[in-house]
């Protein structure tokens, strides 16, 4: 990114408010960038943003590798299009923690919506926690929403932690899982059942009637003991096959219902202004990490009690304890 | 837990060395409490134990819900026992966001460790990061070595960034795979596959021989690209029935001889100093985190730069830069 000022940065935002496309991968690239003095420009465009967002419907989609999200994706991005809608997808692809390159990372997955003039696509790496960095899916969804886009769906690898995290980024949750194996409700995947506002049953076309209708009923009894959520919205269970694309209006139409009803009872804007307080918060955690991390670097202190450590000379716990009453005010 | 004070704390760590299971379990549940008031004797506890631990070794098992672990860690744990080693589990149950209970949380699941006099079966539940606390295990792996055990199997869900975490407690990592689907080694797994000391193909009892011979040669090729580690180890693939007890032994070889090989070369030392070293640095960012929650919400100015993000009146970066100066040093 070269010649970075706030002349630059202001003409960003008017091509990226434009519809230019490359204007808006410019943009989501600068609030990914690691750099620190990127770091001023990404807010100046955020800045601006924020104005103009808040006006797109956002939906998280998940399941498990190998269930089918990108045709789906690209099948339920199509009967948005169709409806007079401009659909932002956004897939964060998991990091190996070997190398820090994207690895699914293509967007040859989604190959109409790629070239639909009325939907964007981005893939984003995301980033390990334990790096100290965050992905920055929510600063690209304000850029998406100021960019024009009426829908973004943003799509998870749908594993482990990112169900919790991706709750506080978008107004409703899709989990698609495969027909069959009753392994599949276990595990992990529970918590993932009960935060899901619909469960798609996909590939239906792959196997018998009974298999999936086993399946949908196995999913309707979890749901059973949490079935009313906060948003007043009652979690169902659908079976489509995205790639015939037989269920999918069905599904298209739950997906209209639930904004229906989640826009009247007021509970979108008050689930919006808790995100954004968890948005601080994580802010806060992130900057204040990034923070300690610089002093404790640069103290001769700390770099002393840290060597007692290593020695064994001084407990992890009374360690931390001191290093942080150095720190804190 | 009643009556804690620095008298029950010493009486529990003495009975715990001196192999009372019952001593043990409740160590376990105080270096896990989330009060407070019991972190200090948690943290006695810790401190006793310091100079007992380092003799065991950590061995981390790991793979998707219905691979089965359950089952390879009982076959496993018994090759152990049957070698005259002592050998506690460590199992981590996933956490659901919506209660904090523990979901697959029963011991039955490994019936004959559970009854050994030579096991000690712990399942504990993961807690979010997100909810600014850490699991216990690094802690917990530390008393069962000073409770006596040689061998510490720690299981983990097999999902997320739970791998990147459970690279920091353990010496040795166990990936177990199903035979057949080109699609497990896509997405998420494939850095799985990478940090993965030996990979084992599961339940080869139940598919044909070829489909097993396919598998094995699939992540071989895909360790062929990382193959020798930091460790001086070069990964394997194994296949077995852990039901069976097929191909059990071969594996449990294959495990001394890592073990023989980082010992002779320095790599289990220097590993854990390392490990020590980022625990350290984890344990003053969970402090800090926990005192700048306690900071903010004491804090008017800052509860009034919050409630000025809420209204709109100002972005959250500003904000948290602003909130970040007023904590820190």
């Amino acid at each position: 990114m070269q010649n970075m000022d706030s002349g630059y940065v202001n003409d960003l935002y008017l091509k990226m408010i434009n519809g230019d496309r490359l204007a808006l991968s410019k943009a989501i690239t600068l609030v990914e960038s690691q750099k620190r003095d990127h770091e001023i420009y990404a807010q100046e465009v955020l800045e601006k943003c924020a104005n103009g967002h808040g006006k797109s419907i956002r939906i998280g989609i998940t399941g498990t590798p190998g269930v089918g999200k990108s045709t789906f994706i690209e099948s339920l991005g199509q009967l948005f299009i169709e409806d007079g809608k401009k659909v932002a997808v956004l897939t964060i692809d998991p990091t190996s923690p070997m190398n820090s390159g994207s690895i699914l990372g293509d967007k040859s997955r989604m190959n109409k919506l790629s070239h639909s003039k009325n939907a964007y696509v981005r893939t984003s790496p995301s980033r390990s926690k334990l790096g100290g960095t965050t992905d920055r899916s929510r600063e690209t969804i304000i850029l998406c929403e100021s960019a024009g886009y009426d829908v973004i769906l943003v799509e998870t690898v749908g594993v482990g932690q990112s169900e919790t995290e991706i709750m506080n980024m978008v107004d409703m949750l899709l989990l698609l899982v495969l027909p069959g194996s009753g392994d599949e409700i276990q595990g992990i995947k529970r918590g993932i059942v009960e935060i899901a506002d619909v469960i798609v049953v996909n590939k239906e076309d792959r196997l018998e009637k009974n298999i999936v209708k086993d399946t949908l009923n196995t999913y309707k009894f979890a749901l059973h003991l949490k079935s009313v959520k906060e948003s007043g919205w009652t979690s169902t269970t659908y079976s489509c096959s995205a790639l015939t694309g037989s269920g999918m209006t069905d599904l298209f139409q739950q997906i209209n219902d639930f904004f229906q009803l989640v826009i009247e009872n007021g509970y979108l804007e008050s689930n919006r202004t808790e995100q954004h307080d968890v948005w601080l918060d994580q802010k806060v955690e992130e900057l204040a990490i990034r923070e300690i991390k610089i002093k404790t670097a640069e103290s001769s202190d700390i770099q002393e009690i840290k060597s007692k450590v290593k020695s064994g000379k001084l407990g992890v716990y009374k360690a931390a304890q001191t290093i942080v009453s150095q720190i804190l005010k």
